[in-house]
């Protein structure tokens, strides 16, 4: 396969796959903002699966050249999605996929078995909790604060590099528009902290994660992350999961 | 597909695809403890996945006899595992694939990539709350009492059937031996609850589960659990999932 993007996540990714954290997924490149068009054109045609972590632009260009070409896309930049009404709309027809992973949090498996129970009691809330910088808030702040309170949608497109994980989580569940976002800068925290709330008829589901920083992200980026995109890459070479463990006598097939 | 079982989550299964919860599944057969050998033989040979939720006696005799037959099998029963020092021994090398949903837990998308990170300094623990009814646990009771305490596989073989979730997240994670499970009998309980804490180097996780009682279990069975395996149906058919989100242009192909 081949990643998309050399910052936090890209190298992350890439380090953890020429490590053999993936067993069968083999590395071709790693495309930069330097890397021309060629470049990205042979690495669309070599790959058989591509992981998108350079930024929302990068991502509104390559992903329909992508599943055009028939290859799959995992999609770390999902602030995308937030400028589509229909989240179909960007795989523009082509037979390649996109695949959107639970990045820095969890629980998508539960919560979209919650959602195909039934959506109109449901409801859905993400708090995230960060330090100042991390969410690029300055000034004297001596106690926690909210900086953001809205749909998904909304917070995708004002925090394109923090809403990630709401993305993921109104995808997987009753869509952008009603999965409700707070974002809290708090001068206290160290470790970013998730906070996912679910209530519908078949249960109520309240979810904490407290992630380790990856130490090239500025404090930005969960080292979660990238191993949820190597659990994702694992999951479309065994042909079902994460959310669901595969038992199979089966060696794992080589995946580039 | 056909289900195994006509109990509680096989009948909620088999209602669930009946009423169209998963595009393109379509049930076959349900398989009853009534049912002859030749049945069981024309619906192995004629579905594509067979949902297994008849206990863990008849998820022994049959797990190996489905993937021998090359087809893909969902086991609700999972303290089969219990009984077998690895879980891949269940297989029998046969081509098809057993898989394990969460069933009334949630997270094991973002443990499997926690795990992945690195198990060495992992931790995880369990705790089911459940009524004392729930337990087989009789007489007074009206405080809560810890009725279990012990590794994952000693909990499934001694709750066999209050254990599927605790299997589960041990099979994605740090395995039986490793994870800690704790049952807890509770008469102020209505709502089966689980909790589940994981600490390791990137992160701490602690998910809380409460869910509503499937209304045929007699207060065992979780409603959310029949949907946990529609779900795996779903990621079955899409190639990933249900951990991750599938943006796709396809139509659903018809799984039987």
């Amino acid at each position: 396969m081949a990643v998309i993007g050399a910052g936090a996540i890209g190298g992350a990714v890439a380090e953890s796959l020429v490590d053999g954290a993936v067993p069968g997924a083999r590395l071709i490149t790693v495309l930069r903002s330097s890397s021309t068009q060629d470049e990205v054109a042979a690495a669309i045609e070599a790959a058989d699966v591509l992981v998108e972590a350079a930024g929302v632009e990068v991502a509104e260009e390559l992903i329909p050249r992508i599943t055009r070409a028939g290859k799959d896309v995992i999609v770390c930049s999902c602030g995308v999605f937030a400028r589509h009404d229909n989240p179909r709309d960007i795989v523009a027809g082509g037979a390649g996929r996109v695949l959107v992973p639970a990045g820095a949090v969890g629980g998508l498996d539960v919560l979209a078995a919650a959602a195909r129970a039934g959506t109109d009691e449901a409801a859905l809330r993400h708090f995230t909790i960060k330090s100042p910088a991390a969410l690029g808030v300055h000034g004297p702040l001596g106690t926690p604060r909210e900086v953001f309170r809205g749909s998904a949608r909304e917070a995708a497109l004002e925090f394109p590099r923090t809403s990630n994980a709401s993305v993921a989580l109104a995808l997987a569940t009753i869509g952008l528009d009603r999965v409700e976002v707070i974002v809290v800068a708090d001068p206290e925290v160290e470790r970013t902290r998730h906070v996912v709330e679910w209530e519908s008829p078949v249960g109520r589901y309240d979810m904490r994660f407290e992630n380790a920083m990856d130490p090239d992200s500025g404090g930005r980026t969960s080292a979660i992350t990238a191993w949820s995109v190597a659990e994702v890459l694992s999951a479309v070479a065994a042909g079902a999961g994460p959310g669901v463990v595969v038992v199979s006598a089966a060696r794992p097939v080589e995946t580039t």
